[in-house]
């Protein structure tokens, strides 16, 4: 770190070991946070202005020299690096260098505590925003698979054994109903979260009458979070919260993975995965493996850690603790892993090829006698006599076919009522 | 197991280690789940009579028969114990033994699998809506002592150093507002919870025209789960997502129970815990113990514990398989402990005795740093160097006082300006 | 509880919601640790006589009295129920109404934090040397199952794709050494378990001088926990390590119960489990399940969850704290289930049918190209070479048979050359 | 990646999302493995000569390759990077370019499986010796530390209360002793882990006779990991087991963490922490702040995650997949953080300021209840009745001192008798 550290005194330096260990990867995880630490300080000095803190050409400095910082990021000429002892030091130091002593005023009325905690806030917004966007894009390749697909005949399985007949739409349409929860969690998590702590400071206000609802406004946010305390105390745990919504919509990522990495075997061989999806050995010439796919399985591990990381965290009493940095990596990483993973489901549906005369060929007559059990309960036959009756006759079961089975089980969402429509007007209320 | 299983069709029996092993504590944890299951099976009878599946005398018998049994659970005249399988076969053996025929009819158009996912659902619909009540109803108990508080000077803290003057009123706001954030959680996840997987069967439907919207809305949920696969696919998901929410409002328990227990030291002696609230040691004659407090913060555990618990046994393939039956245990344990610590917090935080004057007392002089910092800022100095002007003037601060400080923090939150209406006004909204 | 508390003094009573909240479960655990509670007492008791604390008359009624509680609790005839705070408690008074006086000295010179210590530490080391011996049974099973099948031909998978011809023994061989392993690693950690916390109290000594070393003797143990404060501070990490070393071999255990699974599906179909491991559907007559197997894999998310839980109490400054307590559940609850399914896999191993011709159906010919390639290779063809040119000509290897493709891999450990000898001596320098 | 893939044959390319999220950070992680994998590799070079695999001059110039670039990688003129698709390519294509034809014969009777397994068991071999070393460092400094502060008194705690008179030498003597648990569970761990994967290939072997005794001999393994299936098989299970061993270690870098965290406070006011050891604040120009400290505190929280992560990985039946390729992520992520960690504990402790009349000034008179509780016993007072007494006489111990109530604790361990030369001892037989 060569610029001055913010809280400098003049005393003696951090042991050179120890100041590594603080710093970590600060900086770097920093760059994923800068431009919501930027557009977060210009709603902080229009906010200064508005109480008079800041008059108006100094306000009008700081914004432009916030707005030519943000660019100099996204074009790449200014890199967050070991320079700093982080994104909020060196957005104080670039607007210093800048504007001399007006670029010292941007931190009136903050700490890089509630700095860090609108940035984050404002970022996991986007998150799960995009988590919205990309569990309904999932949703919505199922869906369209789904309904290109109503007549092909599938097992339908219970601990991995051919249980009954189904067909792939009824798979289908359980993997889309599963994202349509995953948006809803999404959002509802979005909504939760959905709050200011810009104006805060390190925990406990600050003797300036800041204009915290329309800070709060003007950065989007629904309502004010009001308690200093509660914003310390939030941090991690509102995180934590944000990725418990990712981790449920990756245990559904994981399922389907589980689906094609079985379907795609030898010995199943229902499905053929892409061979844009697929790589090779380095020792075997004859394997053509779905990497893919069990990269996709592997995903949730990444939140399921991030989950006990922060967990980990989260045992302390209130206010702020420096312990409460180590939020910020776990949340990066487990959101730029699990948005990308989500990113490829649905190419991977739209493209998956199928063998449909495998899928036929794997209904056992036996599968029927559950269709048969119902129908004498139906005639009035005791279900559990009519269980032991079908159980006894299965051997007269082969004249059936999948699609007569399937078209009987028309309960809603059966296969013979998918429901399709209710999913769809589901999604579209969702977008 | 002395009853014979459902599945039963004559054949050899179970290994006896590997029963146990199977049976598990299941007919225990089904005793939690029994009510549930019974009234999820009024209905059902009621939808296969609409569907004429059972004459109206048959589904009125049924309905008498498990309302004298939901009677007999509730009386203690009939325990679930290990002569059942589970909970299931115990309703339809209950049935057949009043009803003969009529009895082994109740299981017509339905299975196991989805019998145990709508008791599961119902009970978590209960314990979500529990868990919102008790958030409200520490909030609210934060609250009014807040009223009463304000007054109160304390120390503000920043890495357990003393940092600003703050007052005892900001940091039980900071807690009320946790909870309020903790009972939108609950709520949020009560509502994607809300659907019906009844007449899903096996996760494949069933040929019957089974009533499922009437269904539902009979048990008071306000969608069906429509996909069969889907409900399958959803056990243990659903559940983690339920304690999660809990985790979220122990984790605040956590932070309240560290500050009582940090403040009830020797050394801090801020806050007395009530008697009824303390216990001894069996060896040192002198000590009175926080037992309560520390208890509440270990209560997280059990719900950190039941999360990897459930994330670890999602990972299969669709469709259901008897790994998902390990569900069931952590989830109620969870809730079970959950909450009853968070039933003890508002009894806790009103009985709470203060020393008003030892927390006055550790507002050093220095704590007003910070507000005179900000005076320089106000006044024109960049703030950067105001924060080393005040630096540098510490010991003129002596003549402050701690109401003047608290009184000037008056952006929204502050201890001039706590917003308790504002959470308040949230809470009500909550209820 | 009827009982007075070992601490009680006569003030106020705790709060009746709060005495239940922290009793939790722990008199019901404690009737795991009663019996070591007592053995340790015994040795207790000898110590304090050694050095003159207690008259040898005194010691010889204690001695006596603790036989008899020991006696009294295997036979059933004394339980341990809510009467009493814990098991320490119930020890305690059952010496004094028994003995009056003297049965109220046997506390001398200890805490209950010693003796829950000591208790605990005698269980884990019972519970790790029968975690070793199911290990190795497991072990076992396997090599002797795998002596049995080593011309049992059967596809190599990686991936889930077939990848190059192997045998079954091979894959028993693996499971066998992972077992081994287990066994190594639960023998570690009950040597790093393996020190006496007795004779350390509330965690600062005590002013006597206990005969440490010769009760730690007694007791089995090879050496002495030496820092009181440690021994304190020592809780839940250890038991934490000892359900690390459980975790191990179950997570073998799944892979195992994933072998299994997945090798008695209607596609694979290379093994069927016996009737004594399968299990029925209540709705589906045709179905036979393959319950206990999918248990197995379910079990190791009790110990993921039992470490999770451990972990998140482990966050304290030194000494004891209340919250330790809670680490007694998850430790009894993981070890409990997770030996009852170790013991269960060398009969599922022992009986498993065998569908040998279907295994080596399952060997295509092209997964003969990886030894084409290394033989190519072997000739002196650049391996990278070898590999494209054993790509090109995967059609030119129908003539080869699985014998000569196993018999050919002769690198230790190969399927050519199992080594089983070596594990079998690994084996029996283990036990 | 602009070299072709290994398993390059012609056919169609990775979809280039796909490809992104397959490669993750696997170049940058392979940077921190590289040197692992060319000293793995020469071994195996000199491996395949021994069987004439490769002639003398072939293995020869090989060696000298893959010493170049070993020498390039740590001078930095060898950068791995997105040109290739991990270390194991780059090695390749290295040799290939430099030596042609001879590069493309490394290869030969390996696969990337048993090459990364191979590197990275090395790896953790080296990092247990580290874990070990900086364990054994903590307990030296924490040692030495103690015998110069053993007539320091200091208030000893339970439930966070003074409880009862101790000193500073006891605490650290604590500290000690679990390090040097953590120490042992290292070195039993490497022990664990102390098998050779190379020559295993992909899990099946190879039709080779490979000297694999002789290759893990070179590389310093005092044994050959049997079975290529368990090779495989034991990915992410023995990488969890050496991160289970780090996070022991850092549960007591968190306990000694939150004990500076608590006696640094104005409050108890204990200890001061050095200014090389303490930071400052960007709003609050009072503060010193011990964010050392509390990111030693928080640095469980990363192995607690990669735990999680790891055991999230490992349910998959038996044989490569390529989720497994996550396992690489956390582990190094757990060890590069708690290791640096562990560094810093010697310094703090050996640089930490004491108070040590405030230590004694917090030592009340009735924290010698215990002692006279005990005294009462020893003159023949049942234990419980002596408790009664002291705690009604507990004003008549205002004459004792803290240096009388040490010395009178003898037993071994206790204040009076630390026991220093034992842990010592045992420090000595683990270097």
């Amino acid at each position: 770190m060569s610029t001055r550290p913010l809280w400098d005194k003049g005393q003696a330096a951090l042991d050179a070991a120890a100041q590594e260990f603080c710093a970590g990867d600060d900086v770097v995880l920093d760059r994923r946070l800068i431009l919501h630490d930027i557009r977060a300080s210009i709603a902080h000095v229009h906010g200064l202005q508005r109480i008079d803190v800041l008059a108006a050409a100094e306000a009008e400095a700081l914004v432009n020299g916030l707005g030519e910082l943000a660019e100099a990021v996204r074009a790449g000429s200014f890199v967050l690096d070991e320079r700093f002892e982080d994104g909020h030091s060196a957005i104080e130091w670039y607007l210093s260098e800048r504007l001399g002593d007006v670029g010292r005023k941007v931190h009136t009325g903050r700490s890089r505590n509630d700095q860090v905690l609108v940035a984050m806030r404002l970022w996991l917004k986007d998150a799960l925003a995009d988590l919205r966007a990309r569990c309904l894009d999932c949703a919505d390749a199922c869906l369209r698979r789904a309904e290109t697909t109503r007549d092909v005949a599938l097992p339908g399985y219970t601990h991995l054994q051919r249980a009954v007949p189904s067909s792939l739409a009824a798979l289908l349409a359980g993997h889309a109903e599963a994202f349509l929860d995953d948006a809803e969690t999404a959002r509802a998590t979005a909504g939760t979260l959905d709050s200011s702590p810009l104006g805060t400071a390190a925990g406990y206000g600050v003797n300036l009458p800041l204009d915290r609802d329309g800070v709060a406004r003007e950065l989007g946010f629904s309502r004010v979070q009001v308690s200093p305390i509660y914003a310390q105390n939030s941090r991690g745990k509102l995180e934590l919260l944000a990725v418990q919504a990712l981790h449920q919509a990756l245990l559904d990522v994981r399922r389907l993975a589980w689906d094609l990495s079985l379907y795609s075997t030898a010995e199943f061989a229902f499905v053929r995965l892409p061979d844009a999806y697929t790589t090779g050995s380095s020792i075997m010439p004859n394997k053509r493996n779905p990497d893919v796919v069990e990269l996709l399985r592997a995903v949730p591990s990444v939140t399921e850690g991030a989950m006990s990381e922060l967990s980990s965290l989260l045992s302390l009493p209130s206010g702020y603790h420096r312990d409460l940095q180590a939020t910020k990596a776990p949340v990066l990483r487990a959101f730029t892993r699990g948005l990308a993973g989500l990113a490829l489901v649905p190419a991977l549906v739209h493209t998956l090829e199928l063998d449909v005369a495998r899928m036929a060929a794997a209904i056992d007559p036996e599968l029927y006698a559950t269709d048969r059990a119902v129908e004498l309960a139906r005639a009035g036959v005791p279900f559990r006599d009519a269980y032991r009756q079908a159980a006894a006759e299965m051997h007269d079961l082969k004249d059936r076919s999948p699609a007569e089975s399937l078209a009987a089980r028309v309960s809603l969402g059966g296969p013979g009522n998918l429901g399709l429509d209710r999913l769809r007007a589901r999604l579209d209320a969702l977008r």
